[in-house]
């Protein structure tokens, strides 16, 4: 995909990456798109959050091996979207796992994703700026506490989604949505 | 606010604006800031959101009584980030309420934010880049079954943000961000 450099043509051009080619993902750029994320917003300004790069391939293979079990179960009796498309997380060049603190109530809810999923977006938004293909992944949460036993994930965090990073397998073009008139309303909900 | 085109520039100049000039929001802006927001990602590509956009002052009237309360009951005993900065909703020239359908499980879960907070920060992001202020709010929450009344929504649906917008009431410079090294580990987490 090629780089975009202007905001008015970075959103309709996102789209989900599942598959990447063999290039190589530096280091720099991991830096990039992590500071991306950490410009984002969160409730109080609290930054509740830590990101792990994984790019081991043991650690890949093991969380790779729940995220396939959790992903045939999520999909047993309907076909997944683009299932073709879709590489393995042993595939993939870098795994990026956001962590977020859970609230002091000891549970996550969707709140919680208030303060992690719009840095993850960011992440997502700069990575498509350079050209790299990502997607925001929660399925891992069905096999979580064995995840979170793999990535050392310790008491008082949770992990908000997995979101595979990587040159694109292929060119994609802007995403396709319908008018907003469809989803948009005036002072009230009409239905 | 100084509008920013360049992708580079954007996500370090995002703030939390909680107070507005009586500067006009137009209609055209709106649809803008929401076309940006519907080409955000959801899971499995579902886009399960509605957009309220609340411009009546009784609407916003109401709203607000419920959300002052919420806000008083939060912080209680502790002082509120930026009070002196924060306008309530009557003030604010749009009110933004994304929406989102709740799972078929019956209930909005952490997972439940990432196909509407990516949404909400494109909104958010687009905002920034035409010169406008926002802020992602979750408070009115605790007020919820007062406020879904008030607004309309129907079963099956919940409210994920309030966000407020308009011109903001001042200039605003670039967020601060600790290194992040601070936040990111390496294949496992490490403390």
């Amino acid at each position: 995909m090629e780089p975009i450099s202007e905001v008015a043509e970075l959103f309709r051009h996102q789209r989900a990456v599942r598959a990447f080619s063999d290039r190589e993902v530096s280091d720099e750029i991991v830096e990039q798109v992590l500071t991306a994320a950490t410009h984002g917003p969160s409730g109080s300004n609290t930054q509740p959050w830590r990101w792990i790069v994984v790019r081991d391939a043991d650690v890949k293979a093991q969380v790779s091996e729940e995220y396939e079990a959790a992903f045939a179960a999520a999909y047993a009796d309907r076909a997944p979207a683009r299932a073709d498309d879709r590489q393995p997380f042993t595939e993939v060049p870098v795994l990026i796992v956001a962590c977020v603190q859970v609230p002091s109530t000891g549970r996550a809810g969707i709140q919680t994703g208030a303060s992690i999923y719009p840095a993850c977006q960011n992440l997502m938004l700069q990575a498509r700026a350079l050209g790299l293909g990502s997607v925001l992944t929660t399925l891992h949460r069905v096999k979580r506490a064995k995840i979170h036993e793999i990535l050392g994930i310790p008491e008082g965090w949770d992990t908000a989604a997995i979101i595979p990073l990587g040159w694109p397998d292929r060119s994609y073009g802007p995403n396709r949505r319908p008018p907003i008139s469809e989803v948009v309303m005036r002072d009230r909900c009409s239905e």
